[in-house]
């Protein structure tokens, strides 16, 4: 096997990173609250603890569960990466590519 | 600051692997047709090769492509990834996780 590209390497991270949170307590496919919450101050501290409202992440979690059973499986946990990631890539390109 | 967790430089790598690709030509802000066969044929050769069917490709784009306008933005892009991982997740879990 070569070596894993970019791409690859990065898929493969969004899975661990699932199934670890996942995997904390009860169904191991998806994330409990306790393991959104867990998740979230753990992986993307940087942001929760810029978060003056406590409710943000209430919010936050009752937005991505689309099928409202109070968990999150993979695909509502992928939208949360995303919209993560076109958050700070809008942020990034407002302060420096896309001048037409 | 502190070293990045695996979320975080995965959202990083995302973003650096679209605008790498997305910078080759034209509109840097989104992939050219040219340019998402160029991703696709480097960064998920794996995934590629395996295809017998030529035209695999096309229709991936197009299926992409919600706005039709021929070129992925970031947000089409990252619905190849999110598509990509969900595959790779449930692959997993047939044969190994997520018995009840």
């Amino acid at each position: 096997m070569s070596r894993p590209t970019e791409t690859e390497r990065c898929i493969e991270s969004l899975i661990a990173v699932f199934q670890k949170y996942a995997g904390k307590e009860g169904d191991n496919c998806r994330l409990s609250k306790t393991e959104f919450l867990t998740f979230m101050n753990t992986e993307l501290a940087a942001f929760t603890k810029n978060q003056k409202d406590p409710g943000v992440l209430d919010r936050m979690m009752k937005k991505l569960d689309l099928n409202s059973d109070g968990q999150l499986d993979f695909q509502e946990f992928l939208n949360l990466i995303g919209g993560l990631a076109v958050a700070c890539h809008e942020s990034f390109m407002r302060s420096a590519c896309c001048q037409k």
